[in-house]
């Protein structure tokens, strides 16, 4: 579920991927609606596919915290508080097994399952998009945390010299620094220090992808932003392994489409703790994009069988 | 194993200590040696007890990471390299399931057993003592890591401002600020820019406790001191909150006998991250002292059986 659509896909009991649906998350006609119609989707793809919706089971991924209980606190792109999504689901699908988890939390399943972390039991699943979230994946199941928070590192506060406040109200998070709009707001301030001239100076709008790309093609202060963003996050992840310690580390979102480079400079950064010299986790790109939640979701499905 | 003392303990399978014997690590002997004076004092509790040894398991704690195969790749204060310690000792005892862990996350295990984090079935577990350490427990489980690195806290990188290295190799890891080493340390640095007199100042060789009674007595620099060396202790616990989500902090080594004044310096530092608002791990004080370490042995042996 997402804050503008929900992708609903129509997986075998082995894993396969048989169908899929995308529908507009209709928030402003309020919770019940919001479900009906994924409830109404979900029966429609069985209905094509001639599965009876009694041998199925569901999982969902949702924007917000989500505990090991499947309670939701709050979820405020969908504008809903204090209830249990996967009950919720349930209740209008013939009290078939729907399970929940935090979106993050389930994308990580799907990378661990069918994506860039197949293969390994454990993994830290780091997306980097608009913000930046965090899902991990122990012997093969969804770390949730006693309150939903597990594997949120995106509002870890790496960096005291930030002077600009984050939506969470903290002040240096992991999110302002590695984030889409991290990069760009440190490109500018690059930018404006700089003293030789910059290909970045071109754009009006300017993207991360821009920045990106211009730091590949060797421009200084491109070069500069991305290894000034990405030294916090090697740094969390190198705190992180510190922690939990995973096999292997995934990156996706929007930002990752960056690639080897990317990853690179993170892994550069990453590997700098003498501590880890002999512990070091592998790094992956993400392979499922968008779809990394859905294949999740259905994992999670699987489990409930 | 410690590096000066073996503490062995033979429980009852309801989890009961029955009887519990130190001996030497004789280090300087060699690991056979060692590991057959162990074996001895197995053999000498059960018989002292009339058990059979093919009815018993056995659990052990040891001073170095363990991954989950059970390999130990360095102890450096048991001089001993790269061999698997459940199985050696197994092998000296007619082959009876033996199941080795890291010491620190072993004594986490007890606590949450038997001590401080009882009731708690997830649990991160800081030992203040000469260095830190740490151990992670979720759903009543190790976290070992993939490389045995799980709950290593006490090497984060966590005051890169600090001019000293670590005996890691690092800089600023929170051993060298939340230790009691690291806690006399700072004290003199603030003794020596205090521009009032200081009670620490008549200590020829001031000690992690003395600085804690004299900051509980109200002397500036000392108060000083515990809040400046425990806010990098709180942020971490935050950190560590936003990757794990634990129930229950628990605290314990040396400087855990300070008490409740010190649980509540840290936890104050700690709830200073807004996110973290509704998801406020319970703060407990370690209850088991030196013994924590043996539960959680006797509770990883009644995992084997």
């Amino acid at each position: 579920m997402g804050g503008t659509t929900t992708k609903i896909g129509l997986f075998s009991s082995e894993g396969k991927l048989m169908d899929k649906k995308e529908i507009p998350t209709r928030v402003a006609m309020g919770r019940k609606s919001v479900f009906q119609d994924i409830a109404a989707c979900i029966r429609t793809l069985t209905q094509d596919h001639g599965a009876a919706l009694s041998d199925c089971s569901v999982g969902m991924g949702v924007p917000g915290p989500i505990d090991e209980t499947g309670y939701a606190d709050v979820m405020v792109n969908l504008d809903m508080y204090d209830f249990y999504p996967g009950k919720e689901l349930s209740e209008l699908l013939e009290g078939i097994p729907v399970k929940a988890a935090n979106d993050a939390n389930v994308a990580a399943l799907g990378e661990m399952w069918q994506g860039g972390g197949r293969g390994y039991k454990s993994l830290l699943f780091v997306t980097l998009g608009t913000g930046v979230g965090g899902g991990i994946i122990l012997n093969e199941k969804i770390l949730h945390g006693a309150h939903g928070l597990g594997g949120e590192i995106g509002h870890i506060w790496v960096n005291p010299d930030e002077p600009e406040t984050c939506n969470c109200g903290g002040h240096g998070c992991l999110d302002q620094m590695a984030s889409a709009t991290g990069i760009v707001r440190n490109a500018k301030r690059f930018m404006a220090k700089a003293e030789k001239p910059s290909a970045l100076e071109k754009f009006d709008n300017l993207t991360a992808k821009d920045v990106f790309d211009a730091a590949k093609a060797g421009d200084e202060v491109a070069e500069k932003t991305v290894d000034y963003c990405m030294g916090f996050l090697g740094k969390n992840i190198a705190d992180v392994t510190y922690v939990i310690d995973p096999e292997v580390v995934v990156i996706g979102g929007g930002l990752s489409k960056a690639g080897q480079y990317l990853l690179d400079v993170v892994y550069n950064h990453y590997k700098r703790y003498p501590k880890l010299k002999k512990c070091l986790s592998d790094f992956r790109l993400a392979q499922l994009g968008g779809d990394a939640g859905m294949y999740g979701a259905a994992r999670l499905a699987l489990e409930e069988k």
